[in-house]
């Protein structure tokens, strides 16, 4: 029965790894439209939502299926309780996603207001916070988490540099203000995915450690 | 067996209505700070939101331990689950608070903008569909859960209307840009809060009538 079990979480861990590799995915493709100025990259990331959040369905489904067939303790049922919120976060990361392309679409329809390059930094920031996140669930690395949640720091740093620098085009000339409050957006989008990672790599930690490193917890 | 279960998850249920009670009142809180222009209620809500916080931890582990304890089946499973996913979305109805109160706080340091009319609309939108989906799932009332996911769009049409009067404000004086970015925002953030209790009522649905009216699920 445990030896069923084991594979059975196997391939449940294995699905949400590739889950989490299109949300990743969807974020890169939608930065890559935006800062390659290719509006069929923002609109494959629209169409492509609808696999993740299916996705999202399915797995929770078999979360079910576990818990209902096996009915598994302690360690097992925390990790498919885990597994369930972390598909939420993926699935949430997946419409940031879709958030971002309506903002680059929208983008597209007037000339570069400037290089993008702490958007990308940004991004790409997120991206391995994210990956890291769904590594350290699944090599139940505290140590690991927890330098995933330092990271969120750097990616809120970035967003409030990006936000101060576009506050300075809107009031040196207003034909800047629509797009840049589009890029603003962008980077609070991306913030947010910064987030969702983060709050995997808290759950991951309590996961392994027992205790909570969450700051949501001191109120923030 | 099966009273001790019933009884408990009537606990559950009731703790779950005390989490999103806060959550709510959190929001008009700080829709009531910006109003009456109260630093003081927004960093209640800022105080307050540790407390949520604890809720959702706890509320998480009584889930586990009713899982462990009673290995419930079909019904009694999917509500469980369904507990676990509203937690979540509860605890981020309070980072949305927080985030309004964060807003609020800088808004409050610079004189009035404009008077506020749509966003206190929003949020009475929004908080009377985070208490109606509630509602839905402590009756199983699909058709309720159904009402709430209508009355999305309402909350995205004055969301929309608060964007555009905003950028007339900017375009004609950037001394407004903080202001009207901060009001942005808070109208975002209130969105945010009806997309909540949208996943909440399109969950229930789900609960009640086992098809999906997730338009999420369309790829949006």
């Amino acid at each position: 029965m445990q030896r069923h079990f084991d594979e059975e979480l196997k391939a449940l861990k294995q699905e949400l790894f590739n889950m989490a590799g299109l949300a990743e995915q969807a974020v890169g493709k939608v930065i890559k439209g935006l800062v390659d100025r290719d509006p069929k990259l923002a609109q494959a990331v629209i169409d492509e939502d609808a696999l993740i959040n299916r996705l999202e369905v399915q797995i929770e489904e078999t979360c079910l299926t576990l818990l209902a067939r096996y009915q598994p303790e302690a360690r097992d049922l925390r990790t498919i309780a885990m597994v369930f919120k972390i598909v939420n976060d993926l699935e949430r990361v997946g419409d940031q996603g879709v958030n971002i392309a309506e903002r680059t679409l929208d983008l597209l329809k007037q000339p570069l207001l400037k290089p993008l390059i702490d958007i990308p930094k940004m991004a790409v920031l997120a991206q391995r916070m994210l990956k890291d996140s769904l590594d350290a669930f699944v090599n139940q690395d505290a140590e690991l988490a927890r330098a995933v949640c330092r990271r969120d720091d750097e990616v809120d740093h970035l967003n409030d540099q990006i936000y101060h620098e576009l506050l300075v085009y809107m009031s040196q000339d207003p034909k800047t203000i629509t797009r840049a409050i589009d890029l603003i957006l962008v980077g609070r989008h991306l913030e947010r995915v910064a987030d969702h990672a983060t709050n995997i790599a808290e759950d991951v930690y309590y996961l392994v450690r027992g205790t909570t490193i969450k700051h949501r917890l001191a109120g923030n």
